[in-house]
């Protein structure tokens, strides 16, 4: 076998890292792969905890009248998932599987279920803070976690199509929002640092849809909503987003009407680890083995 | 408020152990649910230890072809939830949004993608473990989780949509499937009574789809194929499986064409652990408030 060959994916594979199941970007998670996950789990945690964040775990769905609610479907239709289900009869059950055994296509009578898959874990956080009725004046904190979907199949290892998605959510005023991302900004390259992982932060933009998509993303560039922490994983000139750091303005709070103490509409920012794309910088960094990673990586992670 | 009139899922939601999102069985976990799900996760995995089982741990979807070549669809076509996704022009698109922007049905235009939402833990281990060859003398054993999905909306919330489901999975010699099976059985009381739940085990059917379906029941159950340890949650009268004990024979070997180290097609046996129900039966019988709750039982889970 030609080593030098192999991608990285492939190693990846070969040492039961990940396992394929045949679909690019869904892979199952072996023993060391998840023991990295949980290891940055606790991390974060740690980091975080002097925050006193409310702690919530999402299903990988939501809610799809909230998720109509939410505008994604304007801003990123090509990457969401809904889940359809069989309602029909013993009669609609005998030609579906007469369909399946045809290597025909039975997809089509499936009916949309009221659950969409999540595209990112704070969607499902608003409509439940704004059921609770106006912020007190320190305003709202959440540690958010959930499994989250994108249907962009990539033989790129870091372009899952399922992954787990770890945020903090701030929501409050203006200034309340803006000084929590700064301090993650900082946090982040801290966390960079003690995980031994090459990393820039750079001003970045969401994957708008189409041509009314772009000026979208270069309007968010120009506004510095969101950044960015990037680690080369697949390529040096491409690295890949493994953090991000969102500021909404009052995007969410207008659209879900969650209100402050003084009855504003409520600022949000939000944190987002993508806990794959982390821990496959560091595989990629410090080898395939953990065994052989740095101590000081290895103690941070408890491994 | 009437206190003695709100159901259990209620105060549930009261007191932030679940959170609504306003579709039944689909609900966000507050920190001391989570708190209890990774307590028994570290209780099994301590129940565990000495077997050595081999750790994978799944995204919630699965390959949608080889779903289509387990049978799923066969037994169970109510259950299963196909994942949709939009590949339209940005004049579909616009047709789309006018369509969500009119209330009316825009989910027709999503086409299947490859993934299908995984119905149970094991589904998709399988063929990774019949792509490896034949197996050792010793036959394989596995531990496994993943979050799965099962369209049965409802207002029980031992009955949700997308729960996690532990699982091990033992492939090999018919005894050895066997003695897997009677070894679970038994560990199953042991941690039952650690956890302080009024319990029993009974022989049981999966819930096969028509009338064909409901010959398949019968016989499962004539062979003693299945069983289940029920714990009352929402009814005394019909308590709750929250773990199973399930004896395949040659089926799953057989679709897959998993050999023994003789050659032989290898028999399968797993024992899953309903991670939610567990974890509300024991709110249920502990109480809403986990700081209430027996020391021991707190002790045992690490509280």
């Amino acid at each position: 076998m030609c080593q030098a060959c192999d991608s990285f994916l492939d190693r990846l594979f070969a040492k039961g890292v990940l396992h394929e199941t045949g679909v690019d970007g869904l892979y199952g998670r072996g023993q060391a792969f998840e023991a990295v996950i949980e290891g940055m789990d606790r991390l974060i945690t740690r980091i975080a905890a002097n925050d006193r964040a409310e702690v919530i775990r999402f299903p990988p769905g939501m809610n799809r009248a909230l998720f109509e609610k939410s505008g994604y479907m304007k801003n990123f239709p090509q990457l969401a998932g809904t889940v359809h289900s069989f309602a029909g009869s013993e009669k609609d059950h005998l030609a579906l599987l007469d369909n399946i055994h045809n290597g025909g296509d039975w997809t089509g009578g499936q009916g949309a279920t009221d659950i969409v898959l999540t595209p990112a874990a704070c969607y499902p956080l608003y409509p439940i803070v704004a059921r609770r009725g106006p912020l007190a004046a320190e305003g709202g904190l959440f540690d958010i976690q959930s499994y989250c979907f994108r249907h962009e199949p990539s033989k790129d290892p870091a372009r899952m199509q399922m992954f787990r998605m770890r945020e903090f959510v701030r929501i409050g005023l203006p200034e309340q929002a803006a000084s929590f991302r700064e301090s993650w900004l900082e946090r982040a390259r801290g966390f960079a640092e003690t995980l031994e992982l090459p990393h820039h932060i750079d001003v970045a933009n969401d994957p708008f849809f189409g041509r009314a998509g772009r000026m979208m993303a270069s309007s968010q560039r120009e506004q510095a909503l969101k950044f960015e922490l990037l680690v080369p994983i697949e390529s040096t000139e491409n690295p890949t987003a493994c953090q991000s750091f969102n500021y909404h303005q009052d995007h969410f709070g207008a659209l879900w009407g969650i209100k402050t103490a003084a009855g504003e509409t409520a600022h949000t920012a939000c944190v987002g680890f993508g806990m794959e794309r982390l821990a496959l910088a560091l595989f990629k960094h410090h080898g395939i083995d953990t065994n052989g990673w740095p101590t000081s990586v290895r103690a941070a992670l408890s491994l």
